[in-house]
Parts: C-alpha cells; structure tokens; sequence
C-alpha cells in the first residue's frame, strides 16, 4: 500500500484508514515498518494497532516497527502498552520495535558508539597544527592539542578529518592515513567511542581560526608539542606523539583507504596497510 | 541530594518530594540528571517539572536530562510538552534532554555507528575456520565465510572477536591484529557500520558449532575459501582475501593493542602498526 493510497483512504474527521489497518511497507528482513505521519488520537490508534498485529502475524511478520515523530509522543505509552519496546531515538522521532514471531528475536542492535578523529597535519618545516579549545577540560591550562572533532553518522573518517581541520583552523588538508585508533567505553552513558588519529597533508597554511570553538590555533615545531608535559607524561599522548614521529620520518605505515562499491552502488571505504600491500 | 534521601521525602500517598522538586544529580558539564524510578502520575510531574526547571535556571545550569525507564512512558508526553526532546533510546529506557542555558548547546552526540568484526582463522595447515550462518543472506548459497558478529558497546574490539570465534565454532583463539577495517553507512536507518577484520591464531581445532545460528562450520583450504565466486567476483571480499594471505605470508603488518589507562584507571586500548614501531 503506498503513501499516496493511505492518504487518499484517510477519513478526514477521524483519519481512521477504511481498511482499519495502520499503513506499514514491508522491510528485507520479513517485518514491517509504520511510519507514523499524520497526527492521530491514542483512541484511534489502539484498535488500529491491534488489527495490524493480527493481520501480521497471519501474515507471519516477524520485527514490527514504529517510527513516531516527536509530535506524536502520546502514542508512545498505547504502544508500549500493546508490547512495543524502544529500539532508538533521535532528537525528533522515537523507533518502537515490537518481534511477534515465534522465531528468534533477530532485530539489528542499536548503535554503540560514537566516532571521532584527530588530525595530525605537519607542514614541509615540521611544524604541526595546534588548537586550545574552548569548551575543553584542558582550558586555561596552556595545552596544545591536535584539532578533534566528531564523525556524523553517514559520514566517511577520511572526510570528517578534512572538514574538522578546515572548520577549526581554515586550513586545507588531503587525508593521508589513520595512524592508530582507540577504543574507549562509557564515553555518555553506556555508549563507547571510537577515536581514529589521521595523518593529512596540508595544502594551505594560512590560518583563520574558528571563534565559536577555539581560543588559539597555530603551527607549532613538532618537539615543542610533543615536549608539553600532558603529551610527555600521558601514555597515550606519548605514544601517539611518537607514531606521529616514526610516521614524518617515513618508518611507519597506517591504513590508508580503497574505495569499494557495495551491492547497492555506493561507495564504501576500506582501510588498510596499502603501503605493505604495494610491496608484495 | 542523594537518592536515599529523596527516597524519605517521598510521601507514599503521592510521591510528591517534600522539596516540590525533582530528585538530580550534577552531571560533569553543568547540567543535571534526573533518574525516574518510583511511579509517578503525570498531574504530580508537571508540576514538579516545572519548579524544578525554574530552580535549574537560577542555578544556572545548562543540559537538563530526563532518564524515564519504559514502564513510565507515559511521563514522555508531559516532558515533550515542557520543551524537553529526545536524545537516545535502550530497550528499557528513552533518555530525554533540554538545553535552558544562553549558552550554545553542547550536548554530546548520540552514538552514530554500529560496530562489528570478521575472524580470520588460519591453523598451521594454512586452513581457515569457515562457516555457513541460518539467518545470513548467502543462505541456501553454499557461501562460506569467515566467522562475523556484532561488538556489544562497553566490549573491546579484540575481545569481541575471540567471544564471537568461541561461540559459534567453539575453537578458541588469541588477538593478533586488526588486518584492516571497513566503514559502511546506513547499515540500518541513518546509522553507519564500522567493520574490523581480525586476524586470530587459533589455540584448539576442534569445532562445535552453535546450533542456533550456524548451518555449519568447517576447516577449509585458504585457497579453497578464495576461490569462491562470491569472494573472487566480490572487489571487498577479494581485497580482504589478498590481505590475509599476505598476512599469512608475514609480509603485511596490521593494527595491534597496546593497554593504556584512562586518567579514571580504566584499560583502553590503542591499535597500531606495533610491527613498525620496533624496527625504529
């Protein structure tokens, strides 16, 4: 059933559909999926819901999904109530999940992990990019980091490093290598974090410094960073200060990337050590 | 206010708090967060709601957070209508958020990415652990692949693939390295997919296969594994093939662990090209 044939069996003084059905499309893994547009009384809702969940389990529908906007909020509790669960939010839609099938529960788990990069960018006179962040816990101490910042979902490693050095400093760079990464857990609440330490190569030097998010930004001489105390004394400042190091004197490989196209044409990045690839 | 204290200035016949407002805790970054746990009617938490969130203004605080376990979904609603949204969602909760500080939002993301990991086994007769999954696509194919599976947030990269190895083929087996990783988008809904394809060396041989998920499991030839249309036709799989064999020739360096403490004394760990790092 399209939209468009929902929307035309819609009795305006009640939006019940005529079929007494919720318009749902089928998904690839056996179940359904309601998006939830039109604004609808908790009252309408409940007998409609319960007609679709036996019509789909007749129709032997496995993971029933509920996408309600924000606006529909007070749909949430009648749901739940009909044995609906959360699967996910976003800040304007909640997702009800709901497995009616008497075979194994084999719902995709929720994201775990939010995703970020450093940039390592050093210029022809060894000089890398430094910034002091204004929301930063290191504010007012005087420390120099490497331009951080958050990967959005949907969006390459390799392109986020870019973006972040560009909007921070100004400057245009060319992604080069993720040098190492880390794993770290219960970055907010129980969620962990991915962090991946990118090499990239200038292309500009000029400096225009992002007010909103930076006190300070600069190219500074590669010793003079790696010899502040928080990079000297924190093992895993020190250790990546050294991999930046072993990597400007050419002894070190990161994953670089090579771009694959998946089955439905779009272009996905895999990372790996190409340099030791290159050599067999 | 600790939460025992709030608990004996409930009184029982409405679970109004004596303070007329909201039980908190200070987060790190200038907000709070209120932990709903005893039932409360929605004519009792808007009013408190309100009080509290004037008592917060003055206080100047800034991310306000509302954690409403599912059994109180019906608080959604009233939240929503006082201005809060939402921020994430488990099976068992719907974290809400409001920012009522001048100051730009600076809330944290939600986690953007799911995270998952292939196992390349190979014992010393240069034969790999394959596996056929019953829920998998290449069902019915004949397809084998490498053992694959999901990291649990708060679960460590290199752990999750030897738990994965162990569950379903029942063979044990040590980290080596991460040999290269892959990131996909919209692996479900808007979220992304990061991809690890680890290198194991296996500590037994024997197989016993995890009956619910597995069709089958095996020892294979590498060459056998390769030679399959689906990773021969496929430039992911092949590309992923011709880096385990140059691993298995000793010729590629991936990514390995190194330990390192967090300033709070938790072990996270950093992936690098270790094998790079000891030639210098």
């Amino acid at each position: 059933m399209s939209s468009r044939s929902v929307q035309e069996q819609i009795a305006p003084e009640n939006e019940v559909l005529q079929s007494g059905l919720l318009s749902a499309v089928d998904d690839l893994y056996g179940g359904v999926m309601v998006d939830m547009k039109e604004h609808m009384d908790a009252t309408v809702f409940v007998p409609l819901l319960r007609a679709s969940l036996s019509y789909w389990r007749e129709q032997g529908k496995r993971g029933i999904w509920i996408q309600l906007p924000i606006r529909l909020v007070h749909l949430a509790e009648p749901a739940v109530k009909e044995g609906f669960r959360f699967h996910h939010a976003e800040p304007d839609y909640l997702m009800l999940v709901c497995w009616i099938s008497e075979t194994t529960d084999s719902l995709p788990a929720n994201a775990s992990h939010s995703v970020g990069i450093g940039a390592f960018v050093m210029n022809s006179k060894r000089e890398v990019l430094v910034v002091q962040e204004k929301g930063d816990k290191f504010k007012g101490t005087g420390v120099w980091k490497f331009p951080t910042g958050v990967v959005d979902e949907g969006e390459d490693i390799c392109k986020a490093a870019v973006r972040e050095v560009k909007e921070e400093t100004g400057v245009d760079t060319e992604f080069v290598e993720v040098l190492a990464f880390r794993q770290s857990h219960r970055s907010f609440f129980c969620k962990s974090n991915l962090f991946f330490v990118c090499m990239l190569q200038p292309h500009s030097s000029h400096i225009q410094k992002q007010i909103s998010e930076l006190e300070a930004a600069q190219w500074m001489p590669f010793e003079e960073y790696a010899a502040q105390p928080f990079v000297r004394d924190h093992k895993l400042f020190n250790y990546i200060a050294k991999i930046c190091l072993a990597k400007s004197e050419k002894g070190y490989s990161g994953f670089s990337t090579v771009s694959t196209t998946t089955s439905s044409g779009k272009t996905t990045y895999l990372y790996v050590n190409n340099q030791d690839l290159k050599q067999l």
